[in-house]
């Protein structure tokens, strides 16, 4: 019974037309070429590494995408029970036919080829894009991107503000910086007209969000430059900044990044844009690791490190991700008390079926149901969407089945509704989409 | 089978009748008057904020109540998903006849019509004790509570002492505590003179606990007033304390709060009283928030941190609730090795279905049963208790169901007879009601 | 539906024959003699002291086994409810034909004679590993333990390091390094050479894996004793040790434990040996409580702390050990970037049902199946590995059945292949048996 009720509940869903809140699309480029693009995703690089296939095997400089495929599908067997497994014959299922259970040396050939025959139709971005029932995905943009020569209203600009917290004393960032704002960096009013620009020219081309991702040790606070002695702080780490690089101190790199960060939140304000905050992240920790395969986390972490910016941006919508399931009640409890914290998808290591299963129930029982987005993709490739969206509503339709019609009394109707909003209502309500 | 074996245990479980080990009732007005003692509750003016409603519009002064039961009820879709909605639809139709799934704009006026008259009937708090079977609830005492006027067994005293652990800095407290005990304030000693007539008097008159709440950072160790240097940097503290008051410096208030916390637990040895620990709490974290949900934690807290009060009071009974659910398996583990801890309901933000499933599970197989207290409703108004509790009970009976019955073979009798003890037997062995 | 299939599935992996990764036999009496070596197991005895048995009275000097036993059977009846007094009975049942629910006052004596009966027989260790369906469990070796006059192959040495990373302070235990390596210890070089030589004798004695528990502030960190200046601070810290002993200063004896450590796997490089890391106890929490069952711990614990130690040696496989369920997730993260960390069972308070439950579940969908061992027991007696596997057999075939079978579509085959993996294959992979 409870099984026909999810299948049920997962059609009802799964007719939904969808926008993606938040990928790594590359506007220019959004469907795969070859099985390259589908098997170099970091999840499938990261995981054969980890099984023992050598780095270099894979980032071999100038490698053909056809024997990339070939050796990585050597490779797959010992992650063949892995959810990212799954997406991948979800996808070759649904999109080239393939009809086996495993992606094996025996069968990949025909597969690849297949796949490279549909892929160079000239309508596989929108086949992909209805198939997949998106109408709309958000990007993550550099701060000097280019927003021209692609549909907006398909392809969503958002602003990804990494660099720009963290990396100001890359002179290369600093570089792309003033070249792409027109404004040179001399001092915090400078540096705050430059983020000014951004916000300009993004919403001009109908940026809806900012974004940024964040350590686990970041506790932002105020930096008020209209206090002489603040500006004065800030002016002499920036100036530091710009003299050492990458050797300045610690102490100034933070307290640019501090002023920068909540510089941003005023930009926001001023902008009426979300501000996406993905918390929680440490870069590099795995040195040896292959591309995007380095990251991890310290679970030690907590929603009372921005207690002050909530409490200072209530005209903001904070949509925050947070990387470890157990940082999820906290998530919980903010955007059950706070009215501009908004629940934002299950990211990356929560991103998987038991985590994503504990999280959504807790989330859909103790927040109001206007202040949650179920879910986002973080793909590279518009041919993700399809499976990891169905990962997430056959979750979702367990925990309405289950928790809500099964445990709480509530018609099929009902539950379909909440995970209507969830999926695509909010989507709307918060980007204003 | 699975939900009617769930159905049957349930059944059973609330054929019982209760005792509340934890509210905030207050005993000469322990009903609701109108909906608006209901929906005033804080669970529902917070998820409202939350959700949209502007503080001013619920806290208006001389709000009439029917009028801000109106203003709510036009907040209320927002959060028809959340459990706490669930808690107004069960009250409403056990007790008023009500016959709808939502309440809203066009259904709210006859309801609060109904309530208002029966509340008004003279019997309705005995009606509401019967139908909730409830034979008795703990209150939770200021500490210059009279705590006269009402029957002690019906109603038991209980003494909260957050104001004198952490708020001693304030001169209102100690006049109140002065004035409550007829003993002037000058030194640790007659401070602990004053905090052991507030126990003499507590004791006389019924009272079954003592109880605090207390923040993530703190962490009690033992401050020894027989030792000459210790006493004396006691009373330099609240000397300090008692000039500057709340301007004070930190390490003062904290020596005094040590101090009357480490009282407090010799005292609970020396009449013999359980000492309630309410861990995890940061206070106005959300200073824009309405009364009472401006709350918060943060989920980096440790029971660790109670090692050295645990080892010192082997003859004290700790009950303890945490906040998170992330601490619940350290509460597992300190209640299987500790004799003198025990776990204590699910709190506040922890208090709903999908994190009461998995603390109850991980508690009910690894703690003996004779330590754990199962749930308390921690309600401001009677009619809470009914739905509070059947939340519980009906996650209870999931648990007994699928985790004891099926997946270990015990008899329903068996499963039942546990639940029981969690309920209702544990409540009187630990506090001796 | 559900649940014929879960017994289907437990029904093949429980036909496996096993080897057990990590348990504190002795090999010269691997069986028990008397119940008392059952339930004078520490699950028992501090469970009967955490629901009120004086500890006097269960380590009273000299204390008859049948005694004791009587004793403590008096006490059970507050853990009926634990899964850990399901494994008494379930041993009971299994291997002295018990056909009660309950092991009471009134039935522990027949019981009694009859275990000592059938364990006086002259094959019981060999009936108790068939019956178990056990080829071989591996060893918790102290140093300096002999190696000899027992079937290594049985019973597999492993080299446990508690000692001589946190204890070298004991002059007891220099001295057993001393006595049992040859070696005096005068330096970091000697100490060095001294480790070397039990690697050396435990490698040629069939050894497997080196093995050490860690408090959760342990952060291990390089001490390179080519570079002269850390060469001398190690040789400082170290006589300082040697003069000062357990009243030697903090930083000394962090700085020889550092060292310890470090070398430990620099020899597991050099020995490929894999160095299980049991991560997060803290020692003598409750001084007051009976034997082994003093120790707790802090949940604020993440293994970025082993950030360095897992990128300087990537020849080294770590099984790692959490003690709490809430670094888990942390674990599963690790393993899914870094290929020389595999999961390794559910440890001690981790051990239960529900928390294996929800471990298991995360590691299976997105760990590679290579890397992970599901389970070992960590008995003292060799009939505690039946009860222990079944219940891990048991949530693992619920969890293939659930969330593989039915929720992703696999068929049983699959599951069952996958179940078998981490149940055995795995044990022989990582340990190379």
């Amino acid at each position: 019974m409870s099984l026909e009720l999810r299948r049920r509940i997962f059609d009802e869903l799964d007719a939904l037309v969808l926008i993606d809140p938040h990928t790594h699309i590359n506007p220019h480029a959004p469907a795969s070429s070859t099985l390259a693009d589908i098997l170099g995703y970091h999840y499938y690089t990261e995981l054969a590494h980890s099984a023992g296939m050598p780095r270099e095997e894979i980032e071999e400089p100038g490698l053909d995408p056809r024997e990339k495929v070939r050796r990585l599908v050597h490779q797959l067997a010992p992650l063949d029970n892995t959810v990212q497994y799954s997406w991948l014959i979800e996808m070759c299922r649904t999109f080239f036919g393939f009809q086996d259970d495993y992606l094996t040396p025996d069968n990949w050939e025909a597969l690849y080829d297949t796949a490279a025959a549909r892929m160079a139709a000239p309508d596989w971005e929108d086949e992909v894009l209805r198939r997949s029932k998106l109408e709309a995905v958000f990007l993550t943009n550099d701060f000097d991107d280019p927003l021209e020569g692609f549909d907006t209203r398909r392809y969503v600009p958002c602003l990804r503000t990494d660099d720009l917290v963290f990396h100001l004393g890359r002179p290369k960032v600093r570089e792309r910086l003033e070249k792409s704002t027109g404004q040179a960096l001399r001092d915090c009013r400078t540096l705050r007209h430059a983020l000014g620009k951004l916000f300009d020219r993004f919403t001009k081309h109908g940026g809806k969000a900012c974004a940024v991702s964040l350590p686990p040790d970041f506790s932002p606070h105020k930096i008020d430059v209209s206090d002489d002695v603040m500006s004065a702080s800030v002016d002499k780490a920036l100036v530091h900044l710009m003299k050492h690089n990458e050797e300045s101190d610690e102490a100034c790199r933070r307290g640019v990044s501090h002023f920068v960060f909540w510089t941003l939140a005023e930009m926001c304000r001023e902008y009426r844009l979300p501000f996406d905050l993905m918390i929680g992240v440490n870069r590099a920790v795995y040195r040896g690791g292959v591309y995007q395969g380095q990251d991890l986390f310290d679970s030690r972490v907590s929603l009372i490190q921005y207690r002050e910016l909530f409490n200072a941006f209530p005209e903001v919508t904070f949509p925050i991700s947070v990387l470890a399931s157990v940082t999820n009640q906290e998530l919980v409890a903010y955007s059950w008390i706070f009215p501009n914290v908004v629940t934002h998808g299950h990211w990356w290591y929560s991103n998987t079926p038991s985590f994503i299963e504990h999280d959504t129930a807790a989330r859909l029982e103790a927040v109001p149901r206007t202040k949650q987005i179920g879910y986002y993709s973080d793909m590279y490739k518009l041919e993700f969407a399809l499976p990891k969206f169905a990962m997430y509503k056959r979750v979702l339709a367990k925990v309405l089945a289950e928790r809500f019609v099964i445990d709480r009394g509530w018609s099929e109707t009902r539950a379909i509704e909440l995970g209507r909003q969830v999926l695509r209502g909010n989507v709307e309500r918060v980007f204003g989409s």
